[in-house]
């Protein structure tokens, strides 16, 4: 047994189930031993962002851990951005990257880099395998570093040899990490402060934006009147008919600062305070109001799932909130925009779907028309680097086979990591793509004008604009293997979609908007 | 004047012409500030990872840096790969990469990171502008470090504020630093050694690789029997009809070794010792013979080609050394492969042409065949990370716009930034990419067996495997704009290619090999 089979067999062990992969040289070691590891299901994706983008997916539904194959620095470089977004979902991921062996490193191969001082920018636990015998328990200890709530990034760097060298054994599963019991003292402060008669939000974050936490929620917000928040960009929101409705930030300071202007108190559970996006010239990056006493009923790391039951059962709540009651909304008539596209998918979206939402300015469209749909979970792009939602979209139909996953793209967005439609064609996903062709970066444009930068002219628009030429995505789609359709009105589009949600695999639909 | 239109004026004043940028909300200053100087020409790109290999590509034929605009931690982690390539090619580039504003850091923004830690790993220079009074004059630092000699990456990191505060003027350039002198010990020393009888080689890098240190060096082989190396992957080698011929180091260790086994004696101008490009179970990673004496004769940063002149001339050298004479092949019959791919390309292959090699396994059989082609420009890929084709061949004919671009691809390095050839259309670059379908990381099929990794198994070589399904790459250039064939036989690429290079502007064929 080599120290790459004892890594693997660990990793097994310790529940691993899938690895997403672009594998290389230094790593054919590892490819061997999965390959005589029939509980891991490799996975191949032709970009490394892809890779990283499909294991934060699979790590928002599946509530463990992906392992990644990443070849040395540069792969690791490749997969840097969507890690940057996984970090941000506090989503748990074991990335094993391959280095030269120990004893090549002194020679300055063209591949050698500084991998450690890579790693450590996104990661939030590093290690270097020293040798074949350490590497399998290096492995369930990078297993139980993702697991350590609420979720985070591990990196184990494997030189070579370490892969190569003869090993003992497997190492045994570490046990996983709880997420720690918020104080009783916590609670009744909690408890006292919702019974003040203040203005009071609840912002949700983590885990708490699944049905339990949102129920738990749900009731205190009924006891006491508070409003209940979650963040413009949730990780996984559980929303939908039958669930708890929490009101959704705004993305641009100034709407956030009007949108929280009324409150006096701003309970957080695993929630930061909300801030600006972005900084901008005269505008506000603190965005709660001067004098708002901010609490922390939960942090990040702490179970703010039982933290808001028992604030709830303590301030006496009935035990049923109150819910969002299907309604689909029928087949819009009219205009093709990101408000009707968004009425057609809450029409047809079926229940217990998996929404990854990467639609930027055309977005807000679904998310607001499918409150009332049936049950889904939405994901969102965490971490604002673009190139998420297709990797993401394929890690979750991997984590989640039986359901359908609908994943919104902007053109701008998808041509990023647009490689993930090979592996979701490869993989035969049940995953469709909604790509919103606006031909631009059209935040930017509207950015642009807020941060101040004066009267653009044609050099600065040109850089944010994508219609010379314009991308045909079908073509692209079909390309890799994806069926792919155009849809110019609402009526085509509405037919498509329908269509895509009767049927099981790969699908894509570009829309001209 | 803000800082940001002080520092682009600086830029300008410092000869810088050209940026490739993928801006994003922190650079909209930045994008206003170009937008205002005819000077620089904003080249957009889809990925960042195609703006860094490109700005690569420029610097190799400019010998001058392009600036690149990347969109804070996550585009700077995009572009990783191909600044990874760049550093190993010593390509001059100019990185500005926007930040958050000073006073924003302190709320942890969702795209925050750790910028400056994720810029040192692969910068030589890294400067963040802690006002706008200061970011012209680090512009104009920057330029002077990316010029430093050999060439490097130097990045600055401007927070959104430092762009959009006011700013006094922009800042003058500063003097280009001239490399370093060989001193006439270190010349003697060469000379002495050339002179001692033992069986020598002279292994060639960076700017000795072109026309003027080829010839020195050349006199040098001639007068002393003494053979001519250059490394596996050289970033800019000319070569071709009129030029003095190197050999190659071959690319798998025992190969070097057998190739350097004569040797007594290695003399290195701006090189460093031949190794393994991966260290192999059992196989060497140190290639050169036990007791070979190595000499330094120019350090990369040192003038390896006046150095090269001066040896010759103490030698008593001949002025012109044997160049090779233009041969054009002739138009070959038979089976497509490698080999007769390559003969092809040496058909119809115009002067002064610049080829991007990351042909892989299917890149030497054009190496091979237009060692006598009209003379030509090869560029390498530098720093193992495959994607860096056709990014650096947009770049290198942004730098040249009159000369032929030929970029040889595989198929999975293709698909790492294939968005590059939105850019060739969108820019109408002479570019024509000769794709290699294989279907495969073949490289890697050969690597599993060369590490030992035992007999691989089904689920082992699918993850080395791109049939399922199969790219089409002729619809996936035409979706981007780029004009495409597809070619099955070795006639029809012959009358492709031929027809690509009577014409100009970007073409992609896929040769299904």
């Amino acid at each position: 047994m080599n120290g790459a089979q004892a890594l693997v067999a660990t990793l097994a062990d310790a529940g691993v189930e899938v690895c997403f992969a672009n594998p290389g040289t230094s790593e054919m070691h590892l490819v061997a031993a999965l390959d005589g590891e029939p509980r891991i299901r490799p996975v191949l994706a032709l970009f490394e962002g892809v890779v990283t983008g499909a294991a934060d997916g699979y790590g928002r539904l599946a509530d463990k851990p992906a392992v990644t194959l990443l070849h040395l620095g540069p792969g690791f470089g490749n997969g840097w951005a969507n890690l940057h977004n996984a970090r941000r979902a506090s989503t748990p991921i074991v990335n094993l990257v391959g280095d030269h062996a120990t004893y090549h490193a002194q020679y300055d191969a063209p591949l050698a880099s500084d991998v450690n001082g890579l790693t450590r920018t996104v990661s939030a636990w590093v290690q270097t395998s020293v040798s074949a015998s350490t590497a399998a328990a290096d492995g369930a200890r990078a297993v139980q570093a993702a697991l350590s709530p609420p979720g985070q990034i591990a990196t184990l760097i494997l030189p070579a040899d370490t892969a190569w060298n003869e090993a003992l054994n497997p190492a045994p599963p570490l046990p996983r990490l709880e997420p720690a019991t918020v104080s009783e003292a916590n609670i009744a402060a909690t408890v006292a402060a919702l019974r003040n008669g203040k203005r009071t939000a609840i912002l949700l974050r983590g885990t708490s934006c699944r049905q339990a936490g949102l129920e738990a929620a749900g009731r205190i917000a009924e006891a006491t009147g508070a409003r209940l928040l979650v963040d413009t960009f949730v990780p996984r929101l559980q929303r939908g008919a039958g669930r708890v409705a929490a009101e959704r930030i705004p993305y641009f300071a100034e709407q956030i600062v009007e949108f929280l202007a009324d409150l006096e108190q701003l309970i957080l559970v695993g929630a930061k305070p909300p801030v600006a996006f972005f900084a901008y010239p005269g505008k506000p990056s603190w965005c709660a109001p001067q004098g708002c006493n901010i609490l922390y009923l939960a942090h990040p790391h702490e179970d703010g799932t039982t933290a808001l039951t028992a604030v709830a059962d303590a301030l006496g709540a009935r035990s049923r909130p109150q819910c969002a009651t299907l309604q689909r909304p029928g087949i819009p008539q009219g205009p093709l925009n990101q408000f009707s596209v968004g009425q057609v998918i809450a029409q047809f979206l079926p229940e217990n779907a998996i929404v990854s939402d990467e639609g930027a300015t055309n977005g807000l469209g679904s998310y607001m028309a499918t409150a009332a749909a049936p049950p889904h979970d939405w994901l969102a792009l965490t971490g604002g680097s673009i190139g998420q939602g297709l990797p993401l979209a394929t890690g979750a139909s991997v984590a989640c086979p039986d359901r359908k996953v609908v994943c919104l793209s902007g053109d701008g967005g998808a041509m990023y990591t647009v490689q993930a439609l090979w592996t979701q064609a490869r993989e035969k996903l049940d995953v469709t793509t909604v790509l919103f062709a606006n031909r631009s970066y059209a935040i930017l444009n509207i950015e642009l004008a807020r941060v101040g930068a004066g009267n653009p002219g044609p050099r600065a628009l040109s850089m944010l604009d994508l219609h010379n030429p314009e991308i045909d995505f079908v073509a692209l789609a079909q390309a890799m293997g994806v069926e792919a359709s155009r849809a110019n009105t609402l009526e085509s589009f509405a037919d498509q979609f329908a269509s895509a949600m009767a049927a099981r695999g790969p699908r894509l639909i570009e829309v001209q908007i």
